[in-house]
């Protein structure tokens, strides 16, 4: 399984770089920005490429950071061309489970996507109500 | 109301910096990181100062990166001295949300937490579901 994350600015960058200090160094993982100064044609003519380097194939994840962002549509104008796979709202948690789940050769892409859908919304806990802290009731 | 991003390695800037190339440059509103070389006992003076320079009060968010992690556990180490409100598993769609939360003066701290944990589920979308796209069925 491949994974590339795409978003405004250093984002994605930095989500891969959080989650390697994490679980270790990454290969077939590769992470874009798109920065003011930059067309949204730039952006998808370089995941084009890092989707070719990875085969091309149904084995890419593609992550994004925002429903309906430039990121998001320079993804969407590739998955016609490429039987890649895509999830937006991108997290750390998120990202940390998607690196375990592909140690296991068996699932697949649609797998790995049906188990980050379901398990993210958990990863977003108040931790006030959590812990029962600063609470104003 | 005041906002404190805290992560492992650059996220937390990154997501700050990303969110501000979308809704434009934000005050009061300090990101902090942990990397390999630093302890956890620095990031937590870190945030301290950045929650006493914002009053200490309680219209302090904090959001960390992943729950239980060390940035985690270094703002939970806060909440028994000020009383601060802390979110984990921050995405860009949530504290897109809490920028544009904060506009509203009358939306308190506890009110804007719970509007960020009910909608950031529905922040996660499996794009080729969402399309009809490079679907195996």
């Amino acid at each position: 399984m491949k994974y590339i994350f795409v978003s405004h600015g250093d984002l994605a960058k930095s989500i891969l770089g959080s989650a390697q200090m994490i679980v270790g160094e990454q290969t077939e993982a590769q992470a874009f920005g798109l920065y003011p100064k930059d067309d949204i044609g730039g952006l998808k003519d370089k995941v084009k490429q890092a989707i070719e380097e990875f085969g091309g194939g149904s084995d890419i994840i593609c992550f994004t950071d925002l429903f309906s962002g430039s990121p998001f549509n320079a993804v969407v104008g590739l998955m016609g061309d490429y039987p890649i796979r895509h999830i937006t709202g991108m997290n750390l948690p998120m990202v940390l489970e998607a690196f375990m789940s592909r140690m296991n050769d068996t699932n697949s892409a649609e797998d790995i996507c049906a188990k980050l859908i379901s398990e993210a919304p958990a990863t977003f806990i108040d931790v006030n109500n959590y812990l029962g802290v600063n609470l104003e009731d």
